[in-house]
């Protein structure tokens, strides 16, 4: 594996679609590829393909030969951790926090969501998919009791900002804020921002235009 | 209102937070605020939140004054089109498109989920959230009778493209893609993407590379 120093975050994003065509490259039986080929497939550019995977992966091969399919699967899912199972709790319950209790597919990207944490009477002491939701008061005991290094963040926005700090203080390392707040953290700890609201904002604003365009022509 | 052209996507994105911070600000009775007091609230410069302010709303209002806040809310709630609920639907109920369903929350944003659709028998014809799962099928009847313009993408990346070429040609104007590939559409078609796995990859790798030094202090 090369030095991890050289890659950047736009690198790093590209690594999970690069990931989703192997897959699909090996369930359709396909042994071998290569830089052109995964270039081409996802239209984007080639040398752009060859430098990202040169980052990830020392299954470089001969150029002519190509890359083993798996060998490269396995490369990037080692790179971004995939193999060991990250322990995660959500701060938050609500429509989207209850949401990601119920979607199985972050255990693809190595994510192990253990439990759920709320201050509605209604919710703690409950399971969603079979995780359980416990009250806000025990979160500090139960980061340090499970050695939690993950938070997804999906609490009210005016509390955001207070969790993060309880959860920095128990020792969790990097949060998945999906809070429409510029979090304050200490450097070492990571913050990575979705924010939904803006998403569909800038969709739905230039959506709007377009429709009011076309009721003039 | 000023010209909508003079917004830019990053001017946009940050007025859902403007929107969150001032609704707060209603809950708490506060009538009046204004550019600083807000930069100050969301630790952002306030020349930057003037300006963003005056490209949405005629409510500038002298200095000394302030802004009215339920004023800016309704100023900015027009200018994103949260009054007029968009009609929307969900192709691909897996995971995330079920959780999304499930999701209550996008009817803040003006969003109007009507309906999902997929493939999965095992799905159709059933309900989640009290809205209805029909056959990929039935996609371009269903759009051209409820005149649905946006349509949110979950559908596995190998489908999405050729989803997609339906949607556009059955009158969608609008994508919110959350599929990790880049769709190909005419010039008139606004797609927003959202790439949950490319935003975990870049949060687990840095991670992990804290992670590791830490273990080597």
């Amino acid at each position: 594996m090369a030095a991890d120093k050289s890659i950047s975050s736009k690198q790093l994003s590209r690594l999970p679609i690069y990931l989703k065509l192997l897959y699909s490259l090996k369930d359709k039986g396909i042994e071998k590829t290569s830089a052109p080929q995964i270039a081409k497939a996802l239209q984007q550019n080639e040398e752009q393909v060859r430098k990202d995977l040169q980052v990830v992966s020392s299954h470089i091969g001969k150029p002519k030969s190509g890359r083993v399919v798996v060998d490269l699967i396995d490369d990037i899912e080692t790179f971004l951790g995939y193999h060991d199972a990250t322990s995660t709790i959500i701060v938050g319950v609500g429509h989207l926090g209850g949401a990601f209790m119920n979607y199985s597919g972050f255990s693809e990207f190595g994510l192990n969501i253990l439990a759920g944490f709320d201050v509605d009477e209604n919710l703690v002491g409950g399971k969603i998919n079979n995780k359980e939701i416990f009250h806000v008061d025990s979160l500090e005991e139960y980061i340090v009791n499970h050695q939690v290094h993950l938070a997804i963040l999906v609490t009210p926005t005016d509390v955001a900002q207070n969790i993060a700090n309880r959860l920095v203080k128990s020792g969790i390392k990097a949060i998945w804020n999906f809070v429409p707040i510029q979090l304050r953290v200490p450097e070492d700890v990571i913050v990575e921002n979705v924010n939904l609201a803006s998403s569909l904002a800038v969709l739905s604003h230039k959506l709007k235009l377009n429709l009011e365009k076309e009721e003039k022509l």
